[in-house]
């Protein structure tokens, strides 16, 4: 940094997000009783929002752990036969390494940053399936995946749909009952605004209708349940009490600016994000069909040929403070991504796509700097 | 309250505990990645410490999660045959619902409040088992079980030995090493001091040699060894990263307090509380063998005839805005608890007695005020 100030980090990575300050100030309060009636009272706002946010009437948990401990308490739960499991990103990929510790899993496999095949979907689960898993938005690789379309299969052949709605909830339209999801998932670092360590699992009477009974005991929603039904609303185990107080503050705040208004300003930046990167010649990642779509929380970008991900990323993070993501496995050095997930605004964005900009100007990856910058002020202007 | 002004609650009960300015404050810091160089230097300190805490030289990890995460992660990872799970109170309890969902599980039962019997222990081990769980410090109950002398029974018997820990590490003596306990669990809200949603989890060689696999995948510690064994240290999944901030602050107070003055202050603050019930005519719980001893991290008393656990707690809580703790499960308006742990200090201990004697007076439990306070300080004299 010139000058050598430390200064705070922009986080535009797929979670951690950047924290408002009323969501950092909110985790200064003392810790509570988490079986009293204050507890209790920010439970019920908490899940009250959160079952708006999801656009579903079912049942939802909140769940002190990441959203992998969601996931898995998704599939354990409620899965005890067979499940296709769908892969075409890291978090695909995941979800059936997780699915195989409980239940015959059929892993149907696309190359990452391509998109899912409907046929195949399809395919797999006339062949008789309990359940389906999908991620909506692949972070690893900026693609939103048709969950609804999915859904809809899976209800034709009579299989549970599970949703990793982690990294789309809360900043994309997700209709949760709807589109006919038995269990979505959102992880609270992500859209939601909240720091990381909280997730949220909505549950559908179809998918109790399969309750496995099979859990990690730590996991087992049937706990959870019986503790949301007691009075005043607790959690089986202790939580984590300031990501509590945290989350509802950051829920207040998507309160305050409307989902719409919140989903439309995802979508902006994400679109804003895209052109600065086309207008600088870069490519995006995503191989899109009819049915995907870019992602509009996270803009994943091929790496310019000659460019090493420690260039790019480490530049960026030690000239200007930004933290960009880098790609995940073999796509590390491949792909970089840019998320603008959570409480993120346009000034953000701008910073991110200067600093990105001059830098691979500095590396002699492209011809010169501002390009990005216009194009994403002109998608701003419209 | 007189006046009417709603006050911070002051937690006397066993975790959460009232967590110190500097820990609250801790978590206002920006979140970070969770990858980077900075978060992995949070990681190695509070590693680093928590081994000195737990006095053993073994891996240590930090899960997400509570301290049931961690007995579950402690189970599920290094016990495939036949487990002893030893049940003298709710946490004993636990621990053998745990385990039954992993392994052929035998349950020493005793009642809640009596102390274990080390006959019957080594009459389990010696019929055959791979592992004996036990709470060290039984907090449904107050009661310190002989956790050394249990640990010695399974080395003769080549079991391992799986300490929950929860409530002891950090305000009472442990020695994971010398004692030759192959897993210990410490939860973060209770002695360390710092808020709910971390465990942390140590594994010997021995346990390692034992490494079944067959783990929740989000609690497989063989993923957090890879990570932990990362430049920088991360975690396998996203960690709660304000609770990490928190919990180097609460370890930095350790490091400043001396673990050996923290313990003795434990000590002092709990034999103050037992003198100070014992001088107001109130019973102690626990009955105690030649093996175990009162908890120094809380005081569980015998409710006095005609007083509900509603009067006795709710007036304290109303009156003084103090929480104690009631009996769990069936012992539900039997017992009540105080709690020392973490932070708490002498005067606390005093304005939480001064109310609980107040309040039983009131009630028309006991006949005079003064003597239970009077109790403490002499034993804070000494």
């Amino acid at each position: 940094m010139p000058g050598g100030l430390k200064v705070d980090e922009l986080l535009m990575i797929p979670g951690p997000v950047p924290l408002h300050s009323r969501v950092l100030k909110a985790m200064v309060k003392p810790m509570i009783n988490h079986r009293g009636d204050e507890f209790g009272e920010i439970m019920d706002y908490c899940i009250a929002q959160l079952k708006d946010i999801f656009a579903t009437k079912n049942d939802l948990f909140l769940i002190s752990g990441s959203g992998t401990a969601g996931m898995e308490a998704a599939i354990a739960n409620f899965v005890d036969g067979k499940i296709v499991t769908i892969n075409n990103g890291k978090f695909g990929a995941r979800l059936g390494l997780i699915a195989e510790r409980y239940c015959e899993t059929e892993k149907l496999e696309f190359e990452w940053g391509s998109s899912i095949d409907l046929e195949m979907v399809e395919k797999a689960l006339a062949n008789g399936a309990e359940a389906v898993a999908l991620v909506h938005n692949e972070t690893s690789t900026g693609i939103l995946n048709p969950a609804k379309e999915i859904a809809e299969l899976a209800r034709k052949y009579d299989a549970l749909t599970i949703m990793d709605g982690i990294t789309s909830i809360g900043g994309d339209d997700v209709q949760v009952d709807a589109w006919g999801v038995d269990v979505a998932i959102v992880g609270s670092q992500k859209c939601l605004g909240a720091p990381p360590g909280l997730a949220a699992v909505s549950v559908s009477e179809r998918a109790w209708d399969r309750y496995t009974g099979k859990s990690p005991y730590y996991l087992d929603l049937n706990a959870y349940r019986k503790s949301v039904g007691k009075t005043p609303t607790q959690t089986p185990y202790t939580p984590a009490i300031p990501l509590f107080y945290a989350m509802y503050e950051a829920l207040k705040i998507i309160e305050e600016e409307g989902l719409e208004n919140r989903i439309a300003r995802h979508r902006r930046l994400s679109e804003g994000c895209r052109a600065a990167m086309e207008a600088m010649g870069l490519d995006l990642f995503p191989e899109l069909n009819e049915y995907s779509q870019y992602s509009n929380t996270i803009t994943a970008v091929k790496m310019p040929d000659g460019v090493s991900d420690g260039d790019l990323r480490g530049k960026v993070r030690k000239m200007f403070g930004i933290t960009i993501a880098g790609g995940q496995d073999h796509l590390k050095g491949k792909i970089f991504r840019i998320g603008n997930m959570g409480n993120v605004s346009y000034k953000e964005l701008l910073n991110t796509i200067a600093a990105v900009e001059f830098v691979l100007y500095k590396l002699r990856a492209i011809s010169g700097y501002g390009d990005g910058v216009k194009a994403a002020l002109e998608v701003y202007e419209r």
